[in-house]
């Protein structure tokens, strides 16, 4: 057995935070987004990308619109070093995108890290070292004045070595990391002994930026310690407050949102979460849930199929079928309720209204996915999951009553095989069971003359050979049932007719669906013809042919 | 092109709650787990569970703990009906744990609902009707009134049916469903009416259950909607609160984080998250994370393996890699800086004492890993991933300066090569490049006289035959050493030298490490020999003899 025991960890950390804002606020605007997927995404994957890979994704975040890509850990790494060199030499950093890349508070590492950006237009080199007691005590071996000297070392070495490249435009950035498990005035004190160093102006701000390194509490208590440094660092104006999120916890997208509301300006992430561990933000859920909302995520997220296509290949991960927003399942239901809501919802939706679909916070057609996977059938589904793919994939637009009938056959069918009923067998066992209008009768030709109510003169097929029936009545069926009645001596009421063209052309056939009464026994069939008068009678027809078919079963 | 445009969407709900509460508080206990994966984690699946598979996760289910568990929705699917009977008919379900089933709110379906359930000795049924406007107006076409007329019906219905078998003690449950998306004050109003109809006592208390239906908002507003409906609803003490969430937003686990805090008693949701569209919330992610805080979760939860195992047989749905808790990738650190932080950690941690591991939230061991698959070395490993791997796997302590070089091959090795390192490939790489103790010389034999210091007589094999050298010392490394220089005429500085037991064993073998100055060069060497005096002189003849070899070749 293994050592499962609660015993032996502590409750994470606690805030008391007096006058605490952001419960207050909704987000307005979409943050500052800057992509980490080169970087900690990369050095999270247990084959990095070669050189190709980098590349593709590369071009992915540029189209996307990311303005911000940390690109990597140069002086650490060879590859990242010639993919910075790579990205400059060859001039593929667009104008308005700034790379950015990580680097430790060592001097010979921040020397080898401007090295690798120069001739860059604009970069941020992003120093870093861990606050937290944990590591002062466990990693460095230091108090926190020495962590914190460690900080403003770090600090002034970067601020030293970007005077030697004034051709480019820097700005600095500064993380205290294990942010979240680090005594929130500490933080603060480090961050302000760091920006005592860098100077930053309104016009020039530098950032800070607060990695849950490993996530350790729920995400109120993240925003609640963004919070507290927010509104306790001096030069508040002259900083660009930014998140990076870990979902140890799973609540990565959670914090990130709450942090928002909590003051931050920026969010650090990667595309569908990928980085360290469980991952980092999913910077894509974060702007879709924006973008649910009617803020404009600043992103073209409308190909998510090619996100998802190019970062399995970059990364060697699958996409969960249940992922927010772009997983396989998310726009599906099975269930009845829900594709009976869904059916309903959608056929008053209009397009110049605000989405009002139930089960379906956006269109699937703004992420390019169809209506054809929104609903499936299986063992679960009720009649409105069959009505909706009969009216979706063959035009045909069952009455309540024949919705039911159909939906208990389908269900009884996937019950017995286990599993999706595709819209093809739906609709081969809609006509295998109602479409009966060949045997024993099928319909061999009619004339009708109406003048003041209908007569009509029917030839019907059977094993007989051809019957002529005569009858009247108002309206075609009803002269088609008298005729019946008179031939065969059989009463039948009618008690509901429909019919629709399927389709908008103008040579569309036409399906009708009726309900019969035959002799208390409620009969349900249905047609498809090119002519609306036949395909009433044959209509008729399948529920006479269905209800002999049971008799002589039974009789024999 | 899609219609890719945020300006078909509206903001989702705001709540203003004067004084709120839930952000000053801490959750200090488990809720009430309810598990759902019978029936929403069932209705979601394109291949519907089987009743083999319903039973496999039955049991699993039981084994971990959970005490409420819904197990279909017996009125609306014959599969389900049976399985509810089969459990009750075979005695399946344990003394202290209660089934609960689905319905909606209709009497035919709340009827056949009591049957399944006949002869259970305790059962929730759980009654539900949607209350939000969308589907108050597109769906139900009923204004408030109605709709709040249909809940106390299907109430109705529920009590009265129960009547008819007063041998199971039974609980109601209600959940005004798409909760998120209703008014909250409205959902006040709906609730309060159902309770008019059961009239329950803190005694006899029933379930008022709030699902986001579709999670439409991020989870602090979730947590204002819950802290509102709880504190406005007379009765409370009558009433056992919960909640179930999705993952639309990606925050169903941090959502019920906060219902928690917000006064939520019970969640609903299922083991690793399965469920309707993106799912439900992970009941094993919110365990592990109270877990991770010294909260006893009050599930069993020390074999995930087998969790993940069995959920995948019955779903069909591969786990992600990067699950909070048990994804395969979620206790391994390939960057430098992370190994180097656990192994500082670790090597200090002590088992009576709270777990302190940077980047490790828990003890992996707890969750049945072992430290073998934490750290993995790959170009973006820097020394400490070396160091920790050869220490875990070969019980070799490398001193620093011996960690960097070999952390240098190794990566370059593995930008080369473009993936993972094995521990074997590091052990090859470090005995080829350190212990070089044969070529072009080696060690034959040694005599010893310590008298005041030592006299060392040294036998060395070369390609020209066996030599003889003498020299003294304090110590046998500096005797040999000055042997060495005798002999060959060269200066040699010792900057440093380590020596370590490989293993407890008193049959051990020792690894030497030896740091020279060779004319200014610093060269390493190292050996491993069960004499310790012979793996000293071997690992300053590896030096040596790699020094020579670098001579050999630039002369050539």
């Amino acid at each position: 057995m293994n050592s499962f025991d609660h015993r032996r960890y502590r409750p994470g950390p606690a805030m008391r935070l007096p006058n605490r804002q952001w419960p207050n606020r909704t987000v307005q605007q979409a943050p500052i987004w800057a992509s980490v997927d080169l970087r900690d995404g990369n050095q999270a994957l247990r084959e990095p990308m070669n050189v190709d890979q980098k590349r593709r994704l590369w071009d992915l975040l540029i189209k996307l619109g990311f303005k911000e890509i940390e690109v990597g850990f140069p002086a650490a790494s060879q590859p990242d070093f010639d993919f910075v060199r790579g990205l400059i030499e060859e001039d593929r950093i667009p104008e308005d995108v700034t790379v950015q890349v990580l680097v430790q508070a060592r001097e010979d590492l921040i020397r080898r890290t401007f090295e690798s950006l120069r001739g860059a237009r604009r970069a941020i080199v992003h120093v870093y070292n861990s606050t937290s007691p944990v590591q002062r005590e466990r990693v460095f071996e230091q108090d926190r004045e020495g962590v914190k000297a460690l900080a403003c070392q770090g600090a002034d070495w970067v601020r030293r070595e970007s005077l030697r490249y004034p051709e480019t435009r820097w700005t600095f950035q500064y993380s205290p990391e294990s942010f979240t498990a680090t005594e929130p005035d500490y933080a603060v004190e480090v961050c302000e002994a760091v920006l005592e160093v860098w100077q930053p102006t309104p016009e020039r701000p530098c950032i800070l930026n607060l990695p849950a390194t490993v996530e350790v509490s729920s995400p109120n208590v993240f925003a609640d310690q963004v919070e507290f440094f927010a509104t306790h660092l001096r030069r508040r104006e002259c900083v660009i407050l930014s998140v990076h999120t870990h979902n140890d916890r799973g609540g990565a997208v959670a914090a990130a949102e709450l942090a928002l509301l909590a003051g931050a300006d920026r969010v650090e992430g990667t595309l569908l979460g990928n980085g360290e561990r469980t991952g980092n933000a999913d910077l894509l859920t974060l702007a879709m849930n924006l973008y649910s909302q009617g803020i404009d995520p600043c992103l073209n997220l409308g190909d998510p199929d090619e996100i998802v296509r190019v970062c399995a290949e970059c990364t060697g991960l699958a996409l969960h079928p249940r992922h927010p927003w772009v997983g396989e399942l998310v726009y599906t239901a099975f269930s009845g309720s829900h594709q009976d809501a869904i059916r309903k919802c959608l056929s008053v939706q209009r397009a110049d209204q605000p989405w009002q679909v139930a089960y379906l916070p956006i269109d699937p057609k703004d992420l390019g996915r169809d209506y054809q996977a929104v609903i499936r059938v299986n063992s679960q589904s009720g009649k409105g999951g069959v009505a909706f793919v009969l009216e979706r994939d063959y035009g045909l637009t069952l009455p309540r009553w024949l919705q039911l009938e159909l939906a208990r056959l389908v269900q009884r069918a996937s019950e017995a095989r286990g599993g999706e009923m595709a819209a093809a067998d739906i609709q081969t066992m809609f006509r295998d069971h109602f479409i009966t209008d060949q045997v024993p009768w099928r319909l061999l030709g009619y004339r009708i003359d109406r003048n003041g109510h209908d007569v009509i003169e029917v030839r019907i097929g059977g094993s007989d050979g051809e019957q002529r029936l005569r009858g009247e009545g108002e309206g075609a069926i009803a002269a088609f049932v008298d005729a019946w009645t008179r031939w065969s001596g059989r009463r039948i009421g009618v008690l509901d007719y429909r019919e629709h063209a399927i389709g908008a052309r103008t040579d569309a056939e036409a399906a009708a669906y009726v309900l019969l009464d035959l002799d208390g026994q409620r009969v349900a069939g249905a047609s498809i013809d090119q002519d609306t008068v036949a395909a009433s009678m044959r209509a008729v027809l399948s529920a006479l042919n269905r209800q002999a078919t049971v008799e002589c079963a039974e009789a024999a």
